[in-house]
């Protein structure tokens, strides 16, 4: 990676798609920023490139040689080394946002779109995912996607909460998207990298916020393989 | 109310209690500030006493004559004015925080203490709280305390989200307490103030941030009559 100040180190799968949720955070929270940055495509099983990191997950970002890994401390650390910027907004209830869109929203959001999620995987790491997905779900991915109708009705239900949100205000945080606006929809956007499933109708306020949230930073979110 | 400079109109039971989570919000929010405050203690249906500000709900905030109603509003009308003191970090997801303590925490924690909120209501509110929450929850009030015990899973259910937060950093907001504190806080200290139902036990993260909570501002929550 010579001749990059800073690096992220994302999850890939084919055709370069994005899919990771932890991943699109960071992304446009280094946008909201305005930083510069290499997206350095990783596959779930290339273990050996990230080895210098002493752990296995990603995110992992690398600016100017400082090691940094987990979207949260990520997101902390951007905030407070490039303070000059405008924040995150990381106080208040973002850190609730988080743990929401981890146990609520994503889990949910997973079972709906897990079979195109193992589609859209490179090969090499389609076994990895389906024994390590299995096992937490307690069921095979066929399973999942045959009851994609039922986990739709749980997503739809879930998704009541940012409803509320996004029809009296344009943003999770208010006027101007923030941290936790980038959290919830690298939800969103981890599902359109990988599937044409469609959970939201045109006229629903989450689909409008969705757009919103698209069109920020010169369409970051539209410069990547994606369904939509 | 002549000779106050500032009051807050907040909702009173029999005894003194007060039984508003919403009141609890900004009692805690003008603390984290510093600012005194008279705290004008209102029944349910005084409405003439608050008929001055145009609309029928409480907590009602006075501040050198301006009236600001409606718990977040007033929030935010404390954080701009008084900018000078610690911000209460309305901003990030605290929005989301109180949107769900509305519809998720404090729904479910009103069918468990609907009963002791009742009993200890000042006798001339009883008729409309009983009418008003029998029409809203579509039971009487005795039928729901018969379900206390699968109302008391539910609210164990729910409050899983707050336990990990508290678990691994002391407050909602992180190291100190802020706005999305005092949100969630409203709804503990509301039920304390009237019931003696215990739904925490000793040991749970959930119960150590309470206590932390009640310590806050030489124990404010405990300068008013409470089970405990």
């Amino acid at each position: 990676m010579a001749g990059h100040d800073r690096i992220l180190y994302e999850v890939v799968g084919r055709e370069d798609r994005r899919i990771s949720p932890f991943c699109w955070r960071v992304r446009m929270a280094l946008a909201h920023k305005g930083l510069e940055c290499h997206f350095e495509p990783t596959r779930y099983t290339e273990k050996d490139k990230i080895a210098f990191s002493g752990q296995k997950l990603l995110p992992i970002l690398v600016d100017f040689g400082e090691v940094v890994t987990d979207s949260w401390s990520i997101a902390k650390y951007i905030d407070e080394n490039y303070y000059q910027e405008r924040s995150l907004l990381l106080g208040g209830g973002t850190r609730f946002v988080s743990l929401w869109t981890d146990t609520q929203l994503q889990p949910v959001l997973a079972r709906c779109i897990i079979k195109d999620l193992y589609d859209n995987l490179d090969p090499l790491d389609q076994e990895y995912f389906r024994v390590s997905r299995e096992a937490r779900y307690g069921k095979t991915i066929e399973e999942m996607h045959l009851e994609r109708e039922s986990n739709e009705l749980n997503l739809k239900r879930v998704l009541t909460m940012i409803r509320e949100l996004v029809r009296t205000q344009p943003f999770i945080c208010g006027k101007a998207p923030a941290y936790a606006d980038y959290i919830v929809f690298g939800a969103f956007q981890w599902a359109r990298c990988v599937s044409p499933f469609k959970f939201l109708d045109d006229n629903d306020p989450i689909f409008a916020w969705r757009g919103r949230m698209i069109r920020q930073y010169g369409s970051l979110a539209n410069t990547v393989p994606h369904y939509d």
